[in-house]
């Protein structure tokens, strides 16, 4: 396993931990990961400060620069988005160059939470509040039961230093005021903690989103094929879906002609809407909507060349 | 229709746009309910306004008090749970006496946001996030997409009054803190309102939950039948579910033996170990349940009278 750190709390414990637990076999480190995004002004000092901390465990640290803010103009994409992406296309890198099988990242509960309330507020839908997944896609998150607390209550017992990132109290940032200011106003009203909750709700709405993920691509299977003009939808399959399975199968096909870029519950609507009219078509990201007959063909939009 | 009314802005211009809306024909407003929760120091003073609200208006008006508190305690419910089960049922009585087919109620997007919050911070799981329903069990709720601001303003601009819930404002009662407290720093993180987002995640978490709720239903048809000992479950059915079915299986399993009372999570949970364990028991509310070779039996608890 490659652990991707910051060099905060969090990956700094979660890196630890994995040690500890790798001596019970079953698993090595192979090492960690650090990726500069070009956002803070303590990159570097955060850099060094994982330099020395795989130097002082013996760790190989893969580290690479990256600029976050042109990645998000490129492609549409807030810079949450956009260093999201950009961080775990490094991190399969780094667990490439270290022949690593699987990528562990220090996630909290208190991320979980932070997450859930952000995906809400944004309008997630379909699949945003699910929040982050335990184990998805070779990528492990072995302290997502913990809390951040908890972990800085290790790291200090165990005497251990971590860098502080000073941009997490600006409560400018979405997140941060969700940390600082919501979260302990929702623990108010709750008397207790709120996270364990959030967490749970998060899991159960997981687990509902597999099946109804695994139903849908098997949906999908049976109405969409590839055609002459891009990917054909049967209109018969799809006007006969319960709304939970159609609202899936289109995010599904118009994900796969989108050429990467986002796509929202804005475009499940619009596109819901020209397969009950069974006429017109409507612009979606890199692709067209279209009505032929009795199919809805996801192809190139007008004036692009074709 | 019948209209609950509690004097509140919702309530009151919840029965304003049902009278004119009633105009197009489609439906007639049989009569106004209210029930004194005995619960308020200003009971009397809303019961009044009703009155005259309702005389007002020359429609009928069905008025009965009855003891929440009391209603609590008998069946182990908090307060809130108690006052909407004792209110639904009164609207029911009064809805019968008034010939109307359909009950309405005044809910809000304010009340949804708030409940889906409230629901969440306790750990809501299963169909807790799904909210309030728009129709269901012949309750509807045409002011679902409004928000309270937008009520006030339509009754300030009719010049029609309404009175204030002073006990709205006490921020020790966990709602009151959501929706004075938290909704507000959420709105501030957003950068806008966040009751359409909240109430869009809630509206596609009841698409999905309509789905599971069915395929469930199918699997708990196929899995349960009537014994001598209680209600029969099928392990191999039982195990061979995906956890979303499994935990709304049981959850029914549950509820239809329970007498009235919660069942919580907590319970599926219990019960999930001992469906995984196949071996064992444990109590739920209102029964225990046990597995007897190939079968769980939900039955009568040990030590309760056959």
């Amino acid at each position: 396993v490659v652990a991707g750190v910051s060099g905060g709390s969090d990956s700094v414990a979660l890196t630890l931990l994995l040690l500890d637990l790798s001596k019970h076999g079953g698993f090595t480190v192979a090492g960690l990961a650090h990726l500069n995004h070009g956002l803070r002004a303590t990159a570097d000092r955060d850099g060094s400060f994982c330099r020395e901390f795989a130097g002082r465990l013996g760790l190989p640290l893969v580290v690479e620069c990256v600029d976050v803010r042109a990645r998000a103009r490129e492609n549409g994409l807030s810079i949450e988005d956009a260093a999201r992406r950009v961080r775990y296309e490094f991190l399969a890198r780094a667990a490439a160059s270290l022949a690593a099988e699987r990528i562990a990242v220090g996630h909290t509960q208190d991320d979980q939470a932070e997450t859930f309330l952000l995906k809400l507020m944004r309008g997630a839908g379909l699949t945003g509040l699910g929040g982050i997944y335990p184990r998805r896609d070779g990528v492990v998150r072995p302290v997502l039961d913990a809390t951040r607390e908890q972990l800085r209550a290790f790291l200090t017992e165990a005497g251990v230093p971590w860098v502080d990132d000073e941009s997490n109290d600006d409560v400018d940032n979405p997140r941060n005021r969700i940390r600082h200011r919501v979260l302990p106003e929702l623990d108010r009203a709750a008397g207790a903690s709120t996270r364990p909750a959030i967490a749970r709700a998060s899991s159960l709405i997981r687990e509902d989103a597999q099946l109804l993920d695994q139903l849908s691509r098997e949906r999908f299977e049976a109405v969409a094929k590839r055609g002459p003009d891009g990917l054909e939808l049967d209109l018969a399959g799809l006007g006969g879906l319960p709304a939970a399975l159609m609202r899936r199968v289109l995010l599904e096909a118009m994900r796969q002609v989108s050429g990467g870029r986002e796509v929202g519950l804005e475009h499940v609507e619009s596109v819901m809407a020209v397969v009950e009219a069974r006429h017109g078509g409507v612009d979606v990201p890199g692709s067209r909507a279209q009505v032929h007959g009795r199919t809805l063909v996801l192809g190139q939009q007008k004036g692009s060349v074709r």
